[in-house]
């Protein structure tokens, strides 16, 4: 008899919460109960699961009590407080903020690149940045062929990444320009941060924070996330993070230089084709590429605009497309819970 | 006595058209008479030049007779067909257009980086593509000072750069899609190209057409124009063209390797700090960096976010934002019709 799993959900009304039930409902993980754990704030409101309606509970360490998965999504102070709790009691914690990510006894998972770690996990499982599950899933059929020794990212984020406020302050905005109307910003670039611009019509230069060597955390996440889920420190990567007016789907441009001599856009191409999770979109004679509209509700990473550097001949460009709320979130998650079935880890 | 000028401009209704008048009307350029033309089907419209009305003419080839500047606008085929027409009148065309920008005898100028050029005139100048011009702006003061090997870029183009209908296009898009009705395109990415996609809440890795190489033209133009215009046939240039629902300012992020060791990031920003025509906006503490809502009707270019690479110690990246429709495009024609007086070549 299949072994059914007691599945817990924190943050169930958030951006990314809303579509870890959607990606549940759809997932072929074996559910016994369902549970939506929220801050005290959004406890109490119903939500449904496969039909039936869920009231949203209060997180608190005894919400844990027979939980055998527990995916969060509530802010690294949350995952912080109550993942410990919720280890303590037999649950495994896929966690989707950064807070455990470079935690060395955590692994950092993407099924398509290194599933194999989750075997060393210790309760705590890390669920990386957006905009790193979408470059790493594209790079990573690609090193296994050819070798990668270096990645330059620009990226292209929609607001959706910065949760449900943000989007509405998109929209919000959007409608004020049209109407003629003053712009009121509050959430972006970074709701923790001091100043907030406009996203509507604009390019920001800035996703979260910035640390002290003038890079952004989402920077810091990308090359450092990077690294650990392909297990090579020597791989140099850079990163410029870029929030822009697109609810939903994160672009990247992306430059990557291979160990390999003599490999053509074609064998690039050849060696993503048929790779998991992903999907070539890359014919320019058709004006065929990767577009954030077109990648929203898919859990597949897409890539086109593949071609060789005219300089560089172990260089190559690419676009690479994904919805950052699945991919990038929900559907990562999800993606690793059936992975620890599958892999009897569970 | 101070020379003055019979100047006019071809292409005056449309998008840069309308820029460039704005631009001489607040020009030191001693101006005798001023003429607008256009194609038949706008000609006989009314427009104004320092507040008094000016009939927009079609231009023919007698349109030229006794003019000194004629700034050309219009699209490259009346360039291709008039700017010889003008040049045997006896006048010097300042082109906005690609068609003369690659021809060996036609400089193609950048009053920062290389106003020298403008001497080696056969009575064609051409004006650059806007995204070339704001990074060549930006790169100069680094490449006089501590040598260039190579650029890698990232665009983040607004619409503007695509005339008047793309930017109707944006805005009728976004209206739409917030009204939830259904979503018509009829220009972008290229209006001369078969396909035509949403701009609105999306990024298309398409900006003009693409060429044999899988490369679009507007990447061929970053890559190329800026080798002739820094005059290097060596460097390495590379390039992803990216349109954003933005209506106005380009934003770029670029990477670049430079010859000299042992520069940091604060030498780099001293480079730029008082170098003509460029504003540094760099300070992560307080959240400066240029964005393009702010570069709006500015002629300089902006540039911030100037970081050494993690990884390669001669590499380094920033953000470089213009106005597309002036130093992009109307302001740097102009401008360079005031050095031609200026160093007396006119």
């Amino acid at each position: 008899m299949t072994k059914l799993y007691n599945v817990a959900v924190v943050g169930a009304t958030g951006a990314v919460g809303e579509q870890i039930i959607l990606q549940l409902e759809q997932s072929d993980l074996p559910i016994a109960t369902i549970k939506f754990l929220s801050s005290p704030r959004s406890a109490g409101s119903t939500l449904s699961f496969k039909g039936k309606p869920v009231i949203v509970e209060e997180a608190t360490p005894e919400s844990f009590t027979a939980i055998d998965i527990a995916i969060f999504s509530a802010g690294g102070s949350i995952s912080a407080e109550l993942a410990p709790e919720a280890v303590k009691r037999g649950a495994i914690v896929i966690d989707n903020t950064s807070h455990y990510r470079m935690a060395e006894d955590v692994p950092l998972v993407v099924p398509e690149v290194n599933e194999d770690a989750l075997r060393q996990h210790h309760g705590i499982i890390a669920n990386p940045n957006c905009s790193t599950i979408q470059m790493v899933a594209a790079l990573e059929p690609i090193r296994q062929q050819y070798g990668l020794k270096r990645v330059i990212v620009s990226t292209y984020q929609a607001v959706s990444g910065a949760g449900n406020l943000a989007i509405d302050e998109l929209y919000t905005q959007t409608q004020a320009v049209l109407n003629n109307e003053p712009v009121e910003a509050t959430i972006l670039p970074s709701a923790g941060d001091k100043k907030h611009y406009q996203i509507a019509f604009n390019a920001i230069p800035q996703i979260d924070v910035f640390g002290e060597d003038d890079y952004t955390y989402e920077e810091h996440k990308m090359i450092n996330e990077t690294k650990k889920i392909m297990g090579d420190a020597s791989l140099k990567v850079a990163a410029t993070c870029v929030r822009l007016p697109i609810s939903r789907g994160h672009s990247e441009s992306v430059y990557f230089e291979i160990d390999e001599a003599g490999v053509s856009a074609a064998d690039i191409k050849a060696s993503l084709k048929d790779a998991p999770g992903i999907v070539l979109q890359d014919d320019p004679a058709t004006q065929t590429y990767p577009q954030a509209l077109d990648c929203v509700d898919k859990r597949e990473t897409f890539v086109g605009r593949v071609r060789r550097d005219l300089d560089e001949p172990k260089g190559f460009h690419m676009w690479v497309v994904s919805d950052n709320l699945l991919k990038g979130a929900a559907w990562n998650s999800v993606q690793i819970a059936e992975r620890l079935v599958a892999l009897n880890i569970i």
